[in-house]
């Protein structure tokens, strides 16, 4: 055991949105035999659960690696007000030219987070898209 | 207790589907003050939990009220398929003409499944649009 | 508003248990016919949770309607310590004679539990057999 | 089914607080006797989840029993905010002269809501003191 | 953040099965002082959950690392099929010979999938046998 | 694949307490802005959810890494007898002179049970504080 350790705090947040998984580059007729119900083009939707993780040392001072409330706030502004009750195809500028599948969801989030979640440092984030799915992603 | 107990079996089924709520017999600013970013007119959407209860005897050849195999394929086929990765407001006959928030959509979906679930009586729907919210109809 | 409120209160209690859908007054045909994969010969099994519900006006004494640990120890005593790791078909002394699905397991467990929780009445039972499927019976 | 359905919406809501299950008419022996360490004199406390439920008739223009976010913030005005992150034996004023059991916690809060729900009619109080045990409170 | 971003994938799927956790080269007395009530010779069971986690690139035709309804696919044929409704010591072929403790289904589980997991590579299973007890292996 | 293959398994334990998040060496007003509704002089509380998490190898006489009723005898004797309706500032032995964040929490319960967890590794605690927040600690 460290003298500093090293402890992972995660904040889950909840949003709501639409998307199509459709690729535009194919045709029609592939991009429903490539994700049939999901290529629905009048959308579909999820309540998706994003838990961030953010890995440091504990401030002596504060007791915390991170304050959460601060977490929150910087995981609200830089990705859930953005996404939430949006359209992931239409709405969200860090989506644009990817199909917004979770895996591409979640690398989107990193590249705005990773930047900001000071002090710690984000070392994953789990996207669950429905209570029986979900990606991870940790930056490499 | 009685002779013949009376017992409610439940059987829960999920979908994905994409809404807006919207009013069109109002105005744009009329639907965004009353609905804020529900009204988003790229749409959102949920993984929505539907519980479908129905009451009845047991019968003592299988010990069910109704086999729930059965009960699936029924909701299932009258209303799972028909929402599930669809548009409320767009894509279901059933919803044609009401604003599709979850207390019109549990209406309509009784009118789907009431007739449908012999044996027994269909006595409540449950359904769940968030973890944190949810409407339940008794058909009163 | 009353006087003396009347406060229903509930214990979940989780217990596993193996069992076979199967009736042996009909042939193994007419079982498998019934009961598909639910009437295996060699068992199958489920984590159930039951949620005991007694109704009651609150002691002033101690802010109960009853004491949840003494609840606890009657639910315990009279029925999860004769089902927990066991088998209904060939272990349960109250499930003799019916077919142990959920819906009679409700019923032997109500004839166990309503004579013993005072103060209080037994209003509900609910039990869940899997995540996506659960009885309920109210005595009736 | 009526022509003017009655549909039931709940809204969740969580807090967080501490109590003691402490009767000061009592000696402390006999509180220790009756509360066990519910009645550590040093606290204890609970993630609470409280769901409220209130029942009416879809307004034609909204689609809604009630905006769930109206609902919302009149639980978080009325009780929420006077209980999260406080001391139900100490902090809370509705609490007064009762033992700060989920009993009494309900029956307060019912007072606290049930005027203030329009449109529509408070008719149920759940509230979940841990993941194993909750009460409900229909105001009779 | 690396170019070709390395994304892992789960999907959760669920199971019933019986068991009982005994060790055939050990005498009755001892297989009862080693497992207790888990030894009952009358079997007992579980609602399995299972998680299977794929990693790898995304595949920019699809957005996906693997389509969840084939990784879903194989995982029903490999294993699910196998042991849904079933007696883990009698009915499943890839246990023979072992003791089917969570541990032990977790490895049997993985020699039958990670070799048909394409595209991506199976880096974790997960299995719950209650909700409050679960393994995990990682192929080390 | 290894020939002896390491398992991790996890045991899920719930405990209730009473904390405040407050550092005796700053001044009233600092540690209200440092900790606002967490410093509540009246303290709060939590339901806490702890995974304890061990590797090993399976013994192969049990099939188990450890006893998971060893495992929880240990975690209970260890931590959560010492901290279940507790008040971590006031009532914790293993707390004394940190704030009882969850931060210091984990780290103080993984010097309790880390030399206790034999056979096996202790590899991971997870502490949930509430359901939105948890952090983990594997010794580093």
């Amino acid at each position: 055991m460290a003298d500093s350790p090293q402890i992972t705090v995660t904040r889950r947040l909840l949003f709501n949105a639409a998307h199509r998984v459709h690729n535009p580059a194919l045709s029609d007729e592939e991009n429903q035999r490539l994700f049939g119900k999901c290529n629905n083009p009048n959308w579909h939707g999820h309540n998706y659960t994003l838990d961030v993780s953010v890995r440091g040392t504990v401030d002596p001072r504060t007791g915390y690696v991170i304050d959460l409330s601060v977490l929150k706030r910087i995981v609200q502004d830089r990705v859930v007000e953005r996404v939430d009750h949006r359209n992931f195809n239409l709405d969200v500028d860090f989506m644009k030219g990817v199909i917004p599948t979770s895996e591409n969801i979640v690398v989107g989030m990193w590249r705005e987070l990773a930047p900001a979640v000071q002090p710690g440092t984000l070392v994953k984030l789990v996207l669950w898209e429905t209570s029986n799915n979900y990606v991870e992603y940790t930056g490499e």
